[in-house]
């Protein structure tokens, strides 16, 4: 099977955990896909539910059954005739491409683990975010933890492929975990928002929050524990997490505490990626249909629009068949971000400021997933 | 103020809750607008973070600056020139938009509570889902608590106004706190969630299975502790958590147990509803666009495309000015669900099995919106 990688980390509090990720997470990933390549290869056939077992037809067991009446069949409640009394089970059909969504999110897992296990012996340091791209059989699996960010630009439009996860976004899970698990908060902070700090004055006042289930928001009379940082707190790129960091999944972190404290960040980020995913096969592809991974850098002074228009105006010009023209673009985009330095800092277009942030840019093009599953039919 | 409600509750188990809810939610509504009322009134300033409070210019505390001396600026990474060291702590803006979406997640969080506090005296039987439209200051604001769904169908295109909340759609909500909360599952299930039921014979084995935090599946090695009854299973119209319920967010159901245990399902139900807004002076409508309310008994066997389909034809062959035009087009909906009893049961369009499960529908014209917001003006 043929299998391509494209990877982009990008660390925060040392460079350690982007250096490893950025070698072993290739690894990780096809150590999980060995177990299913077989599966994934027998396309006709949907995955086994069970390995190393003949499929068959299941009786349910008495308990089965018990639980199996329902509360609305089970209460007199005239059921859908589309819902018939369940007697026999079935099984939920998985398709191929899941397995592959599972195997990137388990490898994300195990790369977080490793650097848990080795970072003291190997001095891993800091985190990092992670954006991974695996093609395999024709689909593009675009995997993000993190505020990286993956665009398709097609015909010269724009395929959003990944979402940010940042505090404002991951803002209702990070409180309910710090509602359900409060020790995890280390009596410093509240998991309740509100729209600035709290003063001691204002005890006894009433004031706006926001609880994890919460999307409107409401008064409440402050209390003393109120007066406690706030879990989530700041806007924008500002958004902080304990008051210390602005994303919240990636790998590492596990040393990462709350300054001058004994309070642990790492609770609170998750390793898992989401994972899109995009059928090559579904369209026809042109030399200057791409995909773009970039970083924050980027993505904090360019609109989506801005880059696909800047690459769409950029690849024609380029000679179709130079080798670099892909290459070409990236470094165009990159400059287009860090602008040029004048009297007052470096500017961008529209006198805008250029990203003092880091800024990595993958153009990938897409023509290559035409011929290969040309290829292969 | 002008205020308009509409409201529709889907019962189970008992109609006590949806009988109570149907009374009493509207106050509960109107108690937490009565505190905001004057906010809303005042549009020309944004809603104050803290009542009864002079604005002023807030310095931050030594400790405050500490905190805020975050990861990325604080371990030499260059910071963004769009992200300057921040020294004096913005105000969060909030919207008066968002102290109605507040009111009415309160209003539903204190409704469920004096359900479960006055359920024994006057034996307030079951659960319920709720769906409740408010029309205040020009705007229509639906939340939503179950498995009904809001539409509006303007110029004959289909709007959605709500999402449904049952053990599929909210698994990984359901997975994550049983997987932190484990009492919570009374030694019977199991957090994870497999294609179907594991037996005995399997442990040692191979088989796919989703944690909370994958969309993807994976295959783990069977133990003794994956043969319970899995917390999230069945497919469709029959998924059900712990065996027991086919929808997650509602009100009532404090008494709700698994069949035969000791084990409640009320942890797992959220009384929090979604609430979206629509700006009904954002557009212009004519007298067939209309917001649609209905139980699952509808959505169950029609389309969101029928639906509209179907009101669009029915409409303009009514009496433009006829008082019963939109409770006829309603009424209209539920024959179409039901259908006509035929040989083979009650059928409907294309000989499809008709709904079996009670059914109601609402029909409101927008068209007043128009007027009133014109009125006011």
């Amino acid at each position: 099977m043929h299998l391509h990688y494209w990877s982009l980390f990008d660390g925060h509090a040392g460079s350690g955990a982007a250096v490893v990720a950025s070698k072993l997470l290739q690894h990780h990933i096809l150590e999980q896909l060995q177990e299913i390549v077989d599966i994934m290869k027998n396309s006709a056939v949907l995955p086994p539910t069970c390995l190393g077992e003949e499929p068959e037809n299941m009786t349910a067991n008495s308990r089965t059954l018990t639980r199996a009446a329902s509360l609305r069949s089970g209460v007199g409640a005239p059921g859908s005739p589309s819902t018939p009394p369940t007697r026999f089970f079935t099984e939920k059909k998985i398709p191929h491409e899941c397995l592959v969504i599972g195997a990137i999110e388990s490898a994300f897992k195990e790369m977080d683990l490793q650097i848990e296990r080795e970072r003291t012996i190997y001095n891993i340091s800091g985190g990092c975010t992670a954006l991974v791209v695996v093609y395999l059989l024709g689909k593009l699996y675009v995997a993000n933890a993190g505020d990286s960010r993956a665009i398709i630009i097609r015909n010269g439009e724009v395929v959003p492929m990944s979402s940010e996860f940042t505090p404002e976004t991951e803002r209702q899970r990070l409180q309910y975990l710090a509602f359900m698990q409060p020790h995890l908060l280390g009596n410093e902070f509240t998991h309740l928002e509100f729209p600035r700090r709290v003063q001691r004055k204002e005890i006894g006042k009433r004031m706006l929050y926001r609880d994890f289930n919460m999307t409107g928001w409401a008064y409440k009379t402050i209390e003393e524990d109120d007066l406690k940082f706030p879990l989530i707190y700041g806007e924008g790129k500002k958004a902080r997490v304990m008051a210390t960091i602005g994303v919240t999944r990636g790998l590492g972190d596990h040393d990462l505490k709350v300054h001058d404290s004994n309070i642990y960040i790492k609770p609170f980020l998750s390793s898992t990626p989401e994972v899109k995913v995009y059928d090559l096969q579904q369209y026809e592809h042109g030399p200057d249909d791409v995909l773009i991974l970039a970083t924050d850098g980027l993505w904090d002074v360019l609109l989506n629009e801005e880059v696909a228009e800047a690459v769409t105006n950029f690849l024609p010009n380029c000679d179709p068949d130079g080798p670099h023209r892909y290459t070409l673009a990236a470094q165009d985009l990159v400059m287009r971000a860090r602008g040029v330095l004048k009297d007052r800092g470096w500017r961008i277009s529209n006198d805008r400021l250029g990203s003092g942030d880091d800024i990595s840019v993958f153009v990938i093009p897409l023509i290559h997933g035409n011929k290969q599953s040309l290829n292969k039919q």
